[in-house]
Formats: C-alpha cells, sequence, structure tokens
C-alpha cells in the first residue's frame, strides 16, 4: 500500500471485490441453486455499494502483514483476507434485504435500485437473504485452516447474531425516537452496524494472524462513527445523493444519534469518536503507509456524502 | 443404547434435548440480547417438536461411538454431539418461522400452537429466525476443535443453504404440483428437507470421527424417506394430529409425492427408500443394538402418524 486517501484506496479496490463476489456464488453450493434463487442473491449482492466492509477487513489485513514484514496485496496475488471479505459482505447484504421488506423498513428504493422483494417478491428476497446469510458461513467454513475457520465464524456470528446485528435491529425497531438518549443510541449503532463492521476489520487482522483485541479499540469507534454519519446524512443529503429514500429518521421517528441529543452535539460526538480512532492507530503497531491510510479513514467516515 | 424401538429412544432423549436448547440461548451470545428478540427464538425453539434431527446427530454419533468401543451417552455424560444436535435443531426452527410468514405459506399453527409471526409480529419473526440460524454457526464455532468446527460448518452451510434448504423452499414454491414428476419431487425433498436430516446424521458421524461419506448411503434415503411420509400424511392426518393445517398441500397445489405419482405409488415409494436405509446398514459396520435402532427408525419413519 502507498495509497494514503482511503476514498481513492477503497475506490481502487471495488472492481476487484465486485468480481469476487460474482465468482464467490459461481465456485461454492450457490453455483448449484435453482435460477431465481441465485439471481436474487447476485441482484443483491452486485447492485451497487460502495464495499466498505470487504475494504475494511482487506485494509486491516494488509496493514498486519506490512507490520509483519508479510508481503502486501500490491506484490503479490495472495489474498487469505478474502473470504472474510467476501463474507462480510454477504452478511451487510442479507441484513439489507430483510430490513426492506414490508414487514420492517417496507423500502422501495436501495442504492437507487428496486429494492430485492420488489424486484423479485417477497418470499424470494427472504429466502435470498437467508441463503446468503448461510453462504457467508460456508465461505468462511471453506478455507483450509481450521483455527482460522473457527475464529472467523465464532467472531462474525457473534457480530451479525442476536446480541449483534440482528439484536440492534430489534432494539432500532422498538425504541421510539423521541424517547431515547446517548448511551441508548451508542448501543442501538453498536450493535445495529457497529458489530459488523468492527467483525470487517477484526476478521481480517485474524486472517493476518495479527493481535484481534488490540484493535478493537480503533475498530469500535469506528463502527459507532459510521452510523454516526450516516444519521448525519440522512438529515442533509437528498434521495438522490443517498439512494434511498432521505429524512425517513425523522419522518418515522427512528431512535438516531440526531434524535438523542440534536445535530450539533452529534457532530462533536462524530468528532469525538474520529479522534478516538486517530488515537488508537498509534497502539496497533503498523507502519507509517497503513497508519496514514488507517488516520484517513476517520476523516473518510466524517465527511463522506453519501 | 439397548433400546432398539427408535421412536422410545427419540423419546426418552426430548426433555434433555429441550433443556440443552434452553440452555444454549442462555450460554450463547444470545443470553444479553433484546428480550422481545430472545422471546421470540426461545418460543420458536421450544414450542413442541420431536427434536427428530437432534436424536439423528446424537444416533449417529453414538453408532459410530459404540463400533469404535468408546463410551457412549449411557455410560458417560459426555456428549460431544450436543452443539451440532442443537445447531441442526435451530436451522430447523429457523425455517419453519420463515416458512409460516404471510409472504411464504402463510400459516398461523404450527405444533399446534400460533405461529411465532402471529405471536411476536412479523418483523420480530424474521429476525428471531435469522438470529437463531447466526446461532447455529455461533454453537458450531465455540467448540475447541477446530477441524470438526470447520468440517461441520462446511457440511451444515451446504445443506441448508441456496442448494440445499432454502434452494429446496424455492424450488417448492416455483413448482406447479399439477406438473411435476417423480425425478423433479425427489429433487425438492432432497433440498428442501433431506438435506438437513441428511446433514444432522453426518454431524454426528462427524463428531464421533466416523467416515461421513460412508453414512450418506443410509442418510439420504431416511431425509427422503421422512418428506414422502410427510407428503402422505398431509393427505390422511387431522390438523389435530399434525398440529399444523392438514390437507394444505393439495388445496395449494404444492409439488408432494402424491400429486406427482398418487398416493398408492406414494407409498410404494416409501417402502422403497425405507428398504434403502435398511440395506445401507449392513455396510455401517456398527454394533448389533446401534444397527437394529437404526433399522427401526425406518419403519418409524415409515408409520409415523404425525
Amino acid at each position: 500500500m502507498t495509497q494514503t486517501d482511503f476514498s481513492a484506496w477503497l475506490g481502487a479496490q471495488r472492481e476487484f471485490f465486485d468480481e469476487a463476489l460474482a465468482n464467490s456464488v459461481a465456485s461454492t453450493s450457490a453455483a448449484k441453486a435453482p435460477k431465481p434463487l441465485r439471481d436474487a442473491m447476485t441482484y443483491a449482492l452486485l447492485s451497487g455499494g460502495k464495499r466498505v466492509r470487504p475494504g475494511l477487513c482487506q485494509l486491516a489485513f494488509e496493514s498486519v502483514s506490512a507490520s509483519q514484514g508479510r508481503r502486501s496485496h500490491e506484490q503479490s496475488p495472495s489474498t487469505p483476507f478474502l473470504p472474510a471479505a467476501l463474507a462480510c459482505e454477504m452478511i451487510h447484504a442479507y441484513s439489507l434485504i430483510h430490513d426492506d421488506l414490508p414487514c420492517m423498513d417496507d423500502d422501495n428504493l436501495r442504492r437507487g435500485q428496486p429494492t430485492t422483494h420488489i424486484a423479485f417478491g417477497e418470499a424470494t428476497a427472504v429466502l435470498a437473504g437467508d441463503a446468503l446469510q448461510t453462504l457467508a458461513f460456508e465461505l468462511l467454513a471453506m478455507q483450509p485452516d481450521a483455527e482460522l475457520v473457527r475464529d472467523q465464524a465464532l467472531l462474525l456470528s457473534q457480530a451479525s447474531g442476536a446480541h449483534g446485528m440482528v439484536g440492534g435491529q430489534v432494539l432500532d425497531m422498538l425504541t421510539p425516537g423521541a424517547d431515547c438518549g446517548l448511551a441508548q443510541v451508542d448501543a442501538i449503532h453498536r450493535a445495529k452496524t457497529g458489530a459488523l463492521l468492527t467483525a470487517s476489520v477484526l476478521l481480517g487482522v485474524r486472517a493476518a494472524q495479527g493481535d484481534v483485541d488490540r484493535w478493537r479499540a480503533y475498530a469500535e469507534p469506528m463502527g459507532l462513527l459510521f452510523q454516526a454519519t450516516d444519521d448525519l446524512l440522512d438529515l442533509t443529503a437528498t434521495t438522490a445523493e443517498l439512494g434511498k429514500t432521505a429524512g425517513k429518521d425523522a419522518a418515522t421517528q427512528k431512535p438516531t444519534l440526531v434524535a438523542a441529543v440534536g445535530e450539533s452535539a452529534a457532530r462533536e460526538r462524530a468528532h469525538q469518536l474520529a479522534e478516538q480512532m486517530a488515537d488508537a492507530v498509534s497502539i496497533l503497531q503498523v507502519g507509517e503507509t497503513s497508519a496514514l491510510l488507517l488516520c484517513d479513514l476517520s476523516r473518510y467516515l466524517l465527511e463522506r456524502s453519501k
């Protein structure tokens, strides 16, 4: 890695991840799935998306590898982070399909495209989400290194299950926006989106045999910052910019950071989280280029416009 | 194992599995899940069910262990089959929640109780299903033996994903009952219910370090027979006997074995599958008591009334 601008670095990986996601359906048991199911899974996986989670997984992997004097992605085609990177994106994709269902957020638009249940019908959408979750664990389990499989499967299941992403979605659904405080919003954000973003980093660290627990100090505020700026974007961006319905949080009284503490304090909180990330970089013991890229990620999350 | 009557043997394990399922929510990350989610997961897991899949997993484990001269369940409290047994039941429970949703089979009754979405609302039901799938893989990944985790996670994900259970559900949904033939019904049954039942056996075999591939000759016709008799029961049993709406297959034109070949040929097919199972027992190299129990399973499946 010589690039120190996270946005440019992520953009440069996108085609690689899109291709790998398409291949992942073709190179697993999903290749033999009924065509309508495979089509819905591929549609949900490939219709846009910045590939933030796979990018985080790769960035963490390469930062640890480089600090250990191992080859980085630019020097070699070796990509031991890839199954984990794709698994995280599959969990993300399945959660979006289910979140958009009529009985959940009832959204017709996602990344500027019709949502999966609009394009394929509700029943197929539910099942495509289910199968994408399964495929995430299949991808991990296909790796030959059994200890890596066990550790990554444990991290991913705990981050995405009842006490992680899915639990956060339930809290988000049941907490009225008007009544919530900062601690409650933090808990919701930590589970709903933070846990999987954090896990994306940690799975990459584990793939490089790095110190997973040390990286939490960086990865956890990162997950919270991502959702904090998401809440702020819903307030200021347009539907065209977001590729999904804007202004919906306030209209549906969601328990957002903005609802809890107001816009100004929400921006303040986002800056604090970015500082926590930057502070944590110094304890990660990574090389200078990696450190610059990891610091720039906090700036990117703070300033992102979509 | 001294019992040779499968039904009595399975009945004797039931309390043990019910308790283990309740504990599994308390001893994993799900213990810290939001209460409404945990309640819905527990409701779906514990409201009845014969625990056929956990039983199959245990039976296969103990058959292999006994043939290797290792301790069986009766001699020792050691239960290395348990995480896999519970994981299979969780996959089953999640699939029932999602199958019963209004956009799928739209069923209000399951095991004589209101279905999860009737009891907890649709959104919570979707999420409880999602979290039960995740919990299945968490349970596997919590095991210390990394090679066991990898092998079981691969078997379970392939059996329950896009080319297994979920794929079968899609085929079942998209195939009109009037047009299907035996080959098509076999393919649907193999995926929709057969794959997970087969996997329940194979995960138990793997836990005992047995020959997984050899056991397929027994476990695959077993999976098909289970669904064949399910189709026949829908024809003859009452709603009270089944604990779910009877006669629904014909009313909704499902692609069942009965729809494909008629009742008489369906019964004939079921008997053939039972014979395949009994024939396969001879190549499994298990002890006499295990062999009798495994043979009796084919009779149990053939004659079951619910």
